[in-house]
């Protein structure tokens, strides 16, 4: 069994990780660190949970946390991170973490998107991005993951195939994108409250948010190239699951058959890419639930373009799905455990 | 492997059926029988499926059914299981049937809450109705199971102890519940569209509900005297989840707790049955998505009653979820395999 | 032109206020008092408002407003009301408060519900119930009027005609009803963020709502008797409305159309009391964006009950329309200016 | 009084147009034709009208139509306008329709985007486009009206100042647009029902939707050249309400407020073009239930690119506030007659 502690277990990606690794065969869940809720049963906090984690949530106890655990994931407000896992890491416990912080391989790119002073340039140096479909084999004995963002997973997946084949015009680039609300995290905010988002649309972080940064770092090294985005995030009325739809200029002619061809050549081996039918376009319904991301492309000759939409679900894929498909690879279990429900659709 | 085929598979009960099956370790599915989508492959008709159920449907073929399948669930409109079951039966092979048709010991009920004929009674006569908690000796070797509504497996389960310990006014039940709009099934209806639902709530079949005679059944049998209620269904803007709000008068005085003891200790031994704290409540978020009845109860001194909640799963402890319990009892397999996912929350 | 203020503008009451007055055509919207946003344009704060009000929030300048006002609306918290409104009156401005204080008749019981002192007796004494159907005599005059609660507008209404007939069995009257989110105000709440209440439903409050003394009160009065009633309020996933379900035995044989005739003939010179036709039954989508109170019925011989449904949006005929109307009322201007929009259905 | 029928009045443009009409103080609603629900009363229909309208509707009775009315609207399937509206031009009855015959200056532009035949190209050439911020003065003694469709409403009067300043790059436009549900009718069809649309996000029409035509032909005369753009529509869970996200490269270096400024200069004699504040974004919510059209635009200097955010009330704005609207325009009523009311927010 691998020994897992959660810090910052009771937000929402704490929860769907408490929820996925409770079923998960081969992983114990030890230590629930909750700054909010020291003392509880996380079925208290998350009664839904009753029977299934009823483990009490504890505060933040280094040395038992390291006594106790394989691997940590850190699901932590962006400032919290810095504090423990250095020391996580100095005590040789792996961390997988959710904050922007490993992300990118340049901590000037973060300190300019973030608005922040990073300072763990050694550690940076060590960590990994946590997507498995561009860096399997470096995650396998990583010891510290930079857990990508959701928005990047969407949108940079897709693209890969088509950059690596030369058929798009990386200056052309447009990703229009739209979130749940569960994005956000579990805020006690009135703009993320039911009445002000519900039956709501709108734009935010309109050129300025900072995924944009972590998705031009993986187009760029992909394409062997500066290539910069427009990324206009939007916030739909939704509590799990995105959509990203990319707009690029074609530099070569191509069907929309062949494109998705490639695409599916390019995925073939990957569990949780899916390519779906020509005529058949991602939604997030399709992916809610689930650890797969959809992708389906349309070429349109009139103007010589073509438009990407990828789907999935933020909190799987996008975040939880994700850190315990790295945690597989990184601790050598089959990738897709705990990872095989189907999309609930409904 | 027990084989499995589903007639009726892409209504959203069947949906689900496919999506709890398609994890089930211990079951094949076989044949997926739908009039509408005959030659296409289940991922076509429901994409989220894509990789996971991509068996084609057929039209209804009898003879390979029989042949290939150890249990036939039906999931059709309550006129067409008439059609099949019969011939299913007399061939031996087991069915668990999602109509009205097998839910009454008394085939004239069933006629009067369904404005229908009947016509099958020797079939009725074998039937058990698919209530675990109540019938399970008799399902493990049923040859032919009624699945219960939804409705009255909400609202049975959490009043069996209290009716067996004379607690409450069997003459003052008022059922008040609530159901997500995935309840009426797929239809292509303006009733259940988008914009006639959504932001809205109502009741409908007041004091007419088939469900209402279904209830009145298992409440008197338990009850071991004739019982009457007032049924009242409500739509609420869900897509899934169902909550009923049961009132009654006290026959004896009692505490909140006590009666939450009582319930407790009688289904102590139930893996889907969850009596929550006192002071916390069902809600459908609580339970959706998974096989969980989830209550509570509030006892009201100042007017000698008692307000039990209960939520569930309209598709899974609803339908889908307790037709595969079931058929874990029916085969012997482990009452609760492919229903251990924790509720979804968000 | 009758001079308004608002005291509590910025809150979804007075959101609903200001929209609806910015369209009254005897009415002048003179300070809008906002301790969050002073100085702020109401155009700032909703920017929906643009170009329709952008007048600037002050702070609470009792001198400046008992100067300019002839009206004062307060929507405050139920205990800032408090500091207020006896300087108003004082002053002989008149008020319409949207807080628990002044819909009691007796003190006690205010302090009862809401766990809270009262102390001020002597205005209690002067205040009028806000519900025109009922005391629209004195509310001409009115100088303190106590803005009814949305549940007890909703509740009381459709049973005073089945109460005065003596049709119901006045012990036996259980409510269940479901309210909008933009019941618990515009708060920063989790609770009410749109990840916990989509696609959710609960009960709240169950047998200790506060408004259920309220609705004693008008329902003992009405009956010249003492009446307890079972009150269940539940949250449903909606901005707006809330609709009622109330359960109640006949004391005599009647019909549901002949109920309904009495319903409608009580009723017909009211021009906010839509009894819909037998067989058509209230909805929450039926009502919303307008000051109606929808009723419906259905006798049940089976049971001998009644189960009456009643619907209105909880902003609107439960909060701010009523609020509106009773202000056309006290100052003699036709009942329904400004409250003329048609339900917004979609 | 202006006399006004309305010839496919039951569908949602219809409701919203008897619902924007019965508050008109200078129209008479005459004829309500509705071949579904002929004989039957408007509020039996939509039972929210109970009271505001129980015209009956009838079934398409010429001569009476042309008899009665001063102005039709007709708010059908695409289909059926041809049949009636040549007749009712013919005697001289003025005409507004909803369909996508007269929008197109081009009569092969239409039959090109709609996969149809036209064929009244005589009456196409008296059409005018009913866009009041474009065509006023024509519109004042039209004869027939092709009311504009919701994206092109949306997307276009947005662009128009930037175009006319040959600010942005017309070879770049990217349009990502999203709608609410009724966009598609009162529709008895799964893909819109609840279960299929809630908490769903999803691209349709990818590259080939006809409001693509309709958009580039405006947006080509406006800058006396040939435009193409890419345009992306999405469906989102909302009822009403449609938020467009455009995309262009910027042919000059240019600030943010100094683009807000020429647009806010451009519209302000208008009454129902709103630019908000910089730093202000439009949303859905700003401008449901209203006829205002919202825009705001932020300047990305990074990708020397601007993004134009812009959101109206598909209903409204988007059909049947803009086509009363040009009614008051056609019969010199003041131009915002009928339309003042405030966006709903809630």
């Amino acid at each position: 069994m691998i020994n897992v502690s959660i810090i910052g277990s009771t937000g929402y990606v704490g929860l769907e990780l408490v929820r996925i690794l409770s079923q998960h065969p081969q992983v114990a869940l030890k230590n629930l660190v909750s700054k909010s809720y020291i003392g509880k049963s996380y079925s208290d906090v998350y009664p839904n949970m009753t029977g299934i984690c009823d483990i009490k949530c504890i505060d933040l106890d280094t040395a038992k946390i390291i006594d106790e655990s394989d691997i940590v994931i850190t699901a932590l407000p962006h400032d919290a991170s810095r504090e423990i896992i250095p020391i996580l890491i100095d005590s040789n416990v792996r961390v997988i973490d959710h904050s922007g912080h490993f992300r990118f391989r340049d901590v000037l790119a973060y300190e300019k998107w973030y608005h922040a002073y990073h300072g763990m340039e050694a550690l940076n140096e060590m960590a990994v991005y946590g997507m498995p479909e561009l860096y399997r084999e470096k995650l396998r004995s990583a010891r510290l993951v930079g857990n990508p963002g959701c928005y990047p997973t969407c949108t940079v997946l897709p693209l890969v195939p088509l950059i690596k084949e030369n058929i798009i015009d990386c200056d052309s680039i447009v990703v229009n994108a739209a979130s749940g609300v569960s994005g956000a995290g579990r805020q006690a905010k009135t703009d993320y409250s039911f009445c002000e988002t519900d039956n709501n649309y709108k734009a935010y972080g309109v050129s300025t948010h900072r995924h944009t940064g972590e998705i031009e770092q993986e187009l760029s090294i992909i394409a062997n190239n500066d290539i910069k985005i427009s990324f206009i995030p939007h916030l739909a009325p939704l509590k799990r699951g995105m959509l990203a739809t990319t707009y690029a200029k074609l530099d070569k002619k191509a069907t929309t058959k062949e494109l998705l061809d490639i695409c599916r050549d390019y995925y073939k081996n990957e569990a949780f890419m899916r390519i779906l039918p020509e005529g058949v376009l991602p939604e997030v319904k399709l992916v809610a639930g689930s650890n797969y991301l959809d992708m389906g492309l349309v070429v349109d000759e009139r103007t010589n373009s073509v438009t990407v939409i990828s789907a999935i679900d933020n909190l799987m894929k996008g975040a939880a799905g994700q850190a315990v498909q790295v945690l597989n690879i990184m601790t050598g279990i089959e990738e897709n455990t705990a990872l095989t429900n189907a999309p609930i659709y409904l």
